[in-house]
């Protein structure tokens, strides 16, 4: 443990990370270097806030973990390899001077297990805890898989279970970064987005992007088994409460088969509907075709 | 002007961006993909928070401007040449609908202006306003120039003029991105670092990463001219105020000479001091040789 001050503590955190190959300079300068190369680079950020993605009472290791999760999750869904990360803090004035401990440990667990190099960040107190982090990483196989490929005949699928994050999962949530290289070498993978917001507003993206439409089977949505009933139901959860984390992608009928049938992920993949040429986003539930409710989680102001 | 919605919002930022040929996939996707090369890159972050590096009153356009310019600065630390940027965004809730448009447009005014295309982001909702920008770039020349190059016997300079930042030049200062680059190519920049927290905290930061002193001589050190009297000296306020964003850097004696002769920059270099052997930084003030206090701003907590 170090004392509240920044540069000791930033000063601390160099000390503890391992020198990497792909790194020139790291943690201490005015900008870390990373050795160029031929290929390209994915770049994504995410921002965690106290109080909106997390409270203070949850543990700060899984706080710390999440905020590299969310942004790997992001990678995976352009079946992207993470590299290097910088991570920018707002510390609350009155932590304890075990929070940012804590919290660098969590995101530095599963920087570790990930192979992402932590490489320089940004330290400031305010009212509130606040991490954001931003994450680099190479396209792999045929390169990035972005949201507007799907195409008419396509199937949807989904991997996982989705539903009821609150419970706990938003906060332990294995990104899919190895499920979607997998993905990405056994099919052709024509669209794909992670289900940040859920399926009732990342799906619409991927409509937007591609310029089709989706038709969606509301019974063949794989829900995660609650733990406990609320007055909302179950697919109400699945669509809408969002931080699943899971792959929403499109294949071909052929590679959509092969996937169910084979089920190479270690987690379930399962096919959900498919992209139809009419615009829009419809489901069909108890044999009734409608419009899908635009929903989840949306950040409004004004 | 468009309302309050995240994802409308997003669309209308992405209509704006012109296409730029170093970026594959800008805003709209999980992630933004910069094509590749041998270059190496360079990777800085800088959060700001309201009421810690700027209040609500000031010019929203200004605070944009400003979240883009202390990175810009980062990068001209290391002679760096900026490209791509992403932007994480908590929007206060209490937000009028032009807050967000107004920050936008003084962030892209100044990315416009420094060649920097904005290639994704992530907006959020909270109490308070908070802007993390981070900002990729390459090294130029002979590679990027470092903090810990200083060695005894090279002069210390800095451009402009120091002190009284919060009068006004936090929120307009110029990033010093052309002059570091032309610096760069005259001269053998041993060490350089930006003014962020003041001398009085970053000549400590030259220091401990060159493993060398430095002696400052205080009647050197150039003052911005204060438009307002207050309690303390303005050599006080040239080496602690901090945010005066200009460039400090080591270079051998004949450099030095060089540039504060012939000034090639369009903003004055100054000769304020020179490295050396003994550990330690002093300044001599008034024929007295005393140890410098370390302050400038330090971000603390617990």
């Amino acid at each position: 443990l170090v004392s509240g001050h920044e540069f000791d503590w930033i000063a601390s955190l160099a000390r503890r990370v391992a020198r990497d190959s792909r790194v020139s300079v790291g943690i201490g300068d005015d900008a870390a270097v990373l050795f160029g190369g031929p290929r390209d680079w994915l770049v994504t950020v995410d921002m965690l806030l106290e109080d909106v993605h997390f409270t203070r009472d949850m543990p700060m290791t899984l706080v710390g973990r999440k905020a590299l999760a969310v942004n790997l999750s992001d990678i995976s869904a352009m079946a992207g390899d993470p590299v290097a990360a910088v991570v920018a803090l707002a510390l609350p004035r009155d932590a304890n001077d075990r929070l940012a401990d804590d919290l660098m440990a969590g995101l530095g667990d599963l920087a570790d297990e990930f192979h992402v190099a932590i490489v320089g960040g940004d330290t400031n107190v305010a009212d509130k805890l606040t991490v954001s982090v931003t994450l680099l990483g190479h396209p792999t196989g045929r390169g990035p898989v972005g949201r507007g490929g799907a195409r008419p005949g396509d199937v949807l699928c989904v991997t996982g279970q989705l539903g009821y994050s609150l419970l706990g999962r938003h906060l332990t949530f294995p990104p899919r970064v190895h499920e979607a290289q997998r993905l990405h070498q056994l099919v052709d993978l024509h669209a794909m987005i992670d289900l940040s917001d859920g399926i009732g507003s990342d799906l619409f993206h991927l409509a937007d992007r591609s310029g089709c439409g989706f038709l969606v089977d509301a019974a063949a949505i794989p829900i995660h088994s609650p733990t406990r009933k609320d007055d909302r139901s179950p697919l109400d959860h699945a669509v809408n409460d969002g931080e699943d984390f899971e792959l929403l992608f499109c294949v071909s009928a052929e590679d959509a088969d092969r996937l169910t049938a084979e089920q190479p992920l270690g987690t379930a993949i399962t096919a959900i509907g498919r992209a139809v040429a009419e615009p829009g986003v419809f489901w069909t539930k108890e044999g009734t075709r409608e419009a899908m409710p635009r929903g989840g989680f949306v950040h409004r102001w004004a």
